[in-house]
């Protein structure tokens, strides 16, 4: 009982906090002001940021992951730079707007509850909460991001675990051969190594789409908007017996304009970059042919038998308050909506980054086209969830190693199938690390 | 914070009812008057027994998943018998003492925390909360039945995603064969399909450990007490070149005698069938060697980014709760311990098992030896999860399908790799299903 007190007392103290925090960012104070002193933009009480550890991602060198990655401070225990680790995405940006909401997103678990292997309600997913369901074809619908009707949903550990699951619901079980998979350069790191973990003998990792030129089945991943670059992807092979797998964990309207419902076979979504909830590991398919959900729900229950009930009655709660916001945006409840919040928050963030990429003159990123948002209904830039920098100097070969030497940890190109020329870091960290990042870059140029 | 008071209420009328009905079960009374009639031992309220579902674990017939499992009535809505499904070990046999302990275990969870994919701590493995790492440890100290020092404790998505982990850790990644993985049959009937899911290129399945012969590297899985028959078991091909992997999952007090603290190389514990918990999918490894454990969250960290902090925040309760009742047994808190509850209830359903087995004369079971409990510190007999059923019957030759002609669902013999004339029962269900299948059983024999 005494949590809950806690909680109320930290809403209040909050949501003070947010409304100044917003009202800041919306009138273009110039943040390098505010953020060189490593002064957070919104009060940061009770987060555990000293005590984060290391993601030993296979980017990340077993020196880079032994150093510590403190907080606060922008120097270290010894009095030298601090290690910026931007390697990973984890969303931890999105901390300050749930401490806001207060204890509107709080869950109460009683111990004899959710105890089955089972949940309620007639799902093909046996394993899906009822509740879970019912909030992801509402947010869909509140963020126009995707159809639900005629699909089945299936819960996943994160949408890792339905990559896998998609990879075996779809590749043919008879098969003398594992199937071709394959994703444009540069695609997201984990896929080879996901796909050819175990050295399956359903299907294997065949590299670039683009130069995909067999004459045989294969999968192809579409990520959109993609991981690393941002940029919204078709499919590009393009030839018959190509099954595709659509991520759009990053189409949502804070990093993206909504240009209309997602309409495809198997589409996947997750918590962790929608809502910031990395730590519960919720991820959700919508999966259109029966059989294929049901080879899916399969290849979960044999894997992990189903999924924290726990961490899915979070994520309905989530979701449930991500819609309510943006229903209800400006009244009482919510003086404003999740997505609204986080798109203010991303805009400036990239503000501040070409800003400083500019005025180094060694760094070039993506350029996008504004396009029309059907969420916010205007017309609107992309603000990807991670920056792809391309080291220009001719003297920089090896961009992560560049960023390295300055402290600042990013998975370099080579581990997206591209040069190391580019490296990826992650914009959804917490106020004070993306600050002291903008602060260290403008460091490096001058 | 309605739902406290829910519980806080629920928690004194549970209190009354389980004293009541522990008495009830010490005096040995006689069970068959209360409970043919359908009458629960204690007070189920709240449960959701109506809205339960399969599992479509292989053994069980598209026909058969698709007829519904509901409690309360003995007949169906058509008059006709009910399904009775113990198919599986859905553990809700638990939920009893959980209502009774009130609020000892509910849980809080502000929707700002946990967001990290990250836990604190210095934990190997990353995604570890050290809560829990700290509560398994304890619960090992207090149950006596594993050595915990000088061991890595690797968390995983329930202890089958432990089991893969542990089969990716152990294979050798540079051999051109796949490693052969065996255990005694009757084996756990999911071994065989989680090793050959994705036709992996690392490990296959090689059937009966008692047959293996080949001159090669192999892993042996050793359950104990084995699923499906409750023996203590021990590895039987003891050749060079043998990697074990122990599974425990049933080594507590409540199922069989304690004899010493384990104290092997891997060896896999879950909460499912410890404290009853399934739905918060939490299982941990205790590893010796700390390559094999970096290797385990290497696949865990490839397959599902890390493990359920929320669920993981509640096994750490639940996992403190067991042990606070075995410690202050007795006190005003904990009137009695966990593991004299769920003995007390075991002991009892194996009396009328053995009686209603007894009196049909179509059917053994397993004998077991006495054996001392360093827990109880006490001789005491075997009382496992699942009862080993045999049809003794000439003219059986199924015991599944004679099983399922009385609408009693169970996995069969060939499941397990051994012959059909066996079949295997859930001792863990609620307590209405359980007295529901004594009753049937009763009927099959008159």
């Amino acid at each position: 009982m005494a949590r809950i007190a806690d909680v109320v007392s930290f809403r209040h103290l909050f949501v003070l906090s947010l409304a100044l925090n917003v009202s800041l960012i919306l009138r273009g104070v110039n943040q390098n002001e505010k953020h060189q002193s490593g002064a957070p933009m919104a009060v940061h009480k009770g987060t555990k940021a000293s005590q984060m550890r290391f993601l030993s991602f296979p980017s990340e060198s077993a020196a880079a992951a032994a150093a510590a990655h403190e907080t606060q401070p922008s120097v270290d225990e010894h009095g030298g730079q601090r290690v910026i680790n931007l390697d990973h995405g984890d969303p931890t940006m999105y901390e300050q707007y749930w401490k806001a909401m207060g204890d509107k997103t709080t869950i109460v678990i009683p111990g004899w509850q959710s105890m089955s292997y089972f949940s309620a309600g007639k799902n093909l997913c046996w394993f899906l909460e009822p509740e879970l369901s019912t909030q992801i074809v509402r947010v869909h619908k509140v963020a126009g991001n995707a159809v639900t009707e005629g699909r089945h949903i299936v819960v996943g550990t994160g949408s890792s675990q339905l990559f896998l699951a998609a990879l075996y619901a779809l590749s043919p079980q008879d098969s003398s051969n594992p199937i071709s998979v394959v994703s444009t350069a540069p695609y997201y790191s984990s896929y080879p190594l996901m796909t050819d973990c175990v050295k399956s003998g359903l299907h294997k990792w065949a590299g670039d789409a683009k130069q995909f030129d067999k004459d045989e089945p294969y999968i192809e991943l579409v990520t959109s908007p993609n991981n690393p670059d941002g940029f919204i992807r078709h499919s590009v092979v393009n030839r018959t017996g190509g099954i595709l797998i659509h991520d759009l964990a990053y189409y949502w309207p804070q990093y993206t304009p909504i240009s209309a419902p997602s309409d495809y076979d198997l589409t996947m979504f997750t918590v962790s970059k929608s809502t910031g909830h990395a730590g519960t590991r919720i991820g959700w398919a919508l999966v259109k042919d029966v059989e294929v959900a049901k080879r899916m729900v399969k290849f979960i229950e044999l894997s992990t038998i189903g999924v924290s009930k726990d961490s899915q009655l979070r994520a309905a709660k989530v979701l449930e308050v991500v819609s309510d916001s943006s229903e209800q945006a400006g009244g009482s409840e919510y003086p404003e909506s999740f997505f609204h919040f986080s798109h203010a928050v991303m805009t400036e963030r990239w503000r501040l980054l070409r800003e400083a990429v500019k005025d180094s003159g060694l760094f070039s990123l993506p350029k996008f086209s504004p396009a029309h948002c059907s969420f916010f209904d205007n017309n609107l830039g992309t603000q990807p969830a991670f920056a792809w920098l391309r080291c220009d100097g001719a003297d920089v070969d090896d961009c992560e190693s560049f960023f390295r030497g300055h402290k600042i940890l990013a998975r370099g190109g080579k581990h997206f199938g591209v040069s190391p020329k580019y490296v990826r870091v992650s914009m959804l960290d917490r106020e004070e690390t993306y600050s002291l990042f903008i602060e260290r870059l403008s460091q490096i140029s001058s």
